[in-house]
């Protein structure tokens, strides 16, 4: 296996480093539109890895699908792992599939609101632009494996595991992401992209239902306070347009399908603020500048403003949860109520691979997902999602290989 | 009297406006970076008086000494006019001087926090820069007069007219501000220019006391609510950088100077949000543009994503007011406690001047002085505030001669 990574930001960096560990692939070009930065990634893992000589740093244009393409071939990729901010997923995903490499990305072709009832009815859907691909991939053979990182990705692996071998029938499966980070030095530090977080934020959140199909409401509706477990205790958390409830109900049975996302209330006042003022937009603004007056996206302006998440892992403090909260009937007829959960604290990935917690979390799926491709483990053709594939081994091999347990808690059924 | 308005925003369009309708000038030049906004306001003032051919437009760059400076000697002017953001007020100022102009501004040169203790010491002051040129504009006969909009402004007039004729012992001279002004179709419209409401609110407050003389305090520090008149009612006001508080002080005997913005929680929650992300910040940051990447102002970009507060005055209702609460003993030697005030009705305004109440407050007041010192009824040298003159001609000649009336309000003393 051949792999080209798209982007050595915080989530890209963190793959690097993991798969340095693991023997299943010949070759990982880190591409990114800095070549720079890609080389400090490849320098990261030579220096924890002397002499192991699989990986080369490129340069490449994510917003191109001919200069994804050319990197591609000029490498011999077989795998192009997507691990850009999701406004580039098509250009990567049209490159990966000209050059003939499977693809597999962590976050889905972006979604545009219905232009009249944005908060009621859904508009393009995310990941409408990939699945409307995806008799094309599936005709040549190829795999698309969309949403595999830990949300979507592990919640989506967790689905699948409950519905094969927990329950009888599912009422909900509610995917619940919730942590305790804190960063020294900083009133105010998202420890995700905070483009990405602006985009799912303030979207309007998607849910599916059996009867409705997907609907829309709207931003940071039904908020509820979820019990996390690894010490992090209760969070407020709030509905978030997200993958997870596109891809599920094309592949399992359930009642209702939802993510709510365990922003804290102050988290939510900022987004709410920076939407109130219309620096959430991505459309032009002309200010001036030293050279006249130039045009920037308001988003891209509050990005610069705050920390990069990627470097804070020394001052962060705390653990991170992604989980999938499922309700129902278990296989023994009674109402069952579960939290299947991966936990993962600053400080082990800090000191296991120098990765702040969030972007670890989120770069060992794909990299376990490779393995079982690499392995002959999963395999398949088209645009699937993770809960296309057997759950079992992928959790076997996170737990056994990559050295990180996740958990099932057993809860009260409240109905 | 020949003017030269550096500025055709809001205020100095309401300035060009006002003072249309009346007869104590020769010429004004309207001068903007923009000069296709300068030619709007003259044009909008010559549709509202034809034939009047005392206004002129011009291009100037506000923070070029020299681009001032030749302005205003093309045109001969005798009084250079500042209306632009407080952060070009040195070049107006050195350039009114060079080209031998007296000098009018409504804000004052910038302050600078205290490196070490900004929320308790002051650093550079504002006006600090234009007084340390005090005895060269003295020497040369000429005067700066400094802060003559509504706030400082009328506020400081009113502070002088408090001691002479209506205190003999003045313990506080507080100006307090609040409207209660709502704009259509906007959630968040401030109806005062963004930059300069984001570095008076942000910056550290400072207050004046006889026995410790300036300090600082943090941002939004002793909240009071605050009952306007004018059918406003209470507001909440907290400290902001005001000058005033630097003004007052160097004429005028109080125990006490401060200034209090009523701005709303729901203001202060924004700026202090705008803070925490660092997007109040002057200090160029990189993003991409479709011309490779620039150094933009994070603030110049909120500005760019708020509407123009001079283009909102047909969507705005309410009043805003403007005034000094004022406590001590009177002049009978009992105590007492009075608000003196003006407010103006955004109704009013956009009927009589097609200017919104806002501007058209600030704007008012250098028209009142001008007409003063065209009179020869007000006359100096050197960098002086409104309350080195009588405040007498000046509330008569606001009054009756620009139709605006100010009121008192006797207070009950509450120590």
């Amino acid at each position: 296996m051949r792999i080209l990574l798209i982007g050595s930001g915080g989530v890209g960096d963190a793959f690097a480093r993991i798969v340095a560990r693991r023997g299943f692939f010949d070759l990982l070009v880190v591409a990114d539109h800095d070549v720079d930065r890609a080389h400090r990634t490849v320098a990261a893992v030579q220096e924890r890895h002397p002499g192991d000589d699989r990986f080369v740093a490129a340069r490449v244009d994510a917003s191109d699908p001919a200069s994804v393409e050319a990197v591609a071939r000029e490498h011999g990729a077989t795998h192009v792992l997507n691990a850009v901010d999701p406004r580039f997923v098509m250009g990567v995903f049209a490159g990966a599939r000209a050059a003939g490499a499977d693809y597999l990305d962590m976050a889905m072709s972006l979604s545009t609101p219905h232009p009249e009832q944005p908060h009621a009815l859904t508009g393009v859907k995310l990941g409408d632009e990939q699945f409307a691909a995806a008799a094309a991939w599936e005709a040549e053979g190829r795999l698309a494996l969309v949403g595999i990182g830990v949300e979507p990705g592990l919640s989506d692996v967790f689905a699948r595991y409950a519905v094969d071998h927990l329950f009888s029938h599912v009422v909900e499966l509610g995917t619940r992401d919730g942590s305790n980070l804190t960063v020294d030095g900083y009133d105010f530090a998202p420890s995700f992209s905070i483009w990405t977080t602006i985009e799912e934020c303030l979207n309007p959140p998607v849910v599916w239902e059996k009867e409705r199909g997907w609907f829309t409401t709207p931003p940071f509706s039904e908020p509820e306070v979820f019990d996390f477990p690894g010490g992090i205790g209760p969070v407020e958390c709030v509905n978030v347009e997200h993958e997870e409830v596109l891809l599920i109900p094309r592949w399992l049975d359930a009642e209702r399908v939802t993510f709510k996302y365990g922003l804290g209330q102050e988290f939510v006042d900022v987004l709410r603020t920076l939407h109130t003022l219309g620096l959430d937009s991505t459309t032009p603004v002309s200010v001036p500048s030293a050279g006249g007056r130039v045009q920037v996206s308001p988003r891209d302006v509050v990005a610069a403003c705050l920390p990069d998440p990627a470097t804070l892992g020394d001052r962060m403090h705390g653990a991170t949860c992604a989980g999938l909260w499922v309700t129902g009937t278990g296989t023994d007829g009674a109402p069952r109520e579960v939290y299947l959960y991966h936990v993962v604290d600053n400080d082990w990935s800090m000191a296991e691979y120098g990765a702040q917690c969030v972007v670890w979390q989120t770069a060992v799926n794909p990299a376990v997902a490779l393995e079982l491709l690499a392995t002959g483990v999963w395999s398949g053709a088209g645009v699937l999602g993770p809960e296309a594939f057997d759950a079992v081994p992928f959790l076997d091999l996170l737990r056994d290989g990559y050295g990180s347990p996740w958990g099932i808690q057993e809860r009260t059924p409240t109905a």
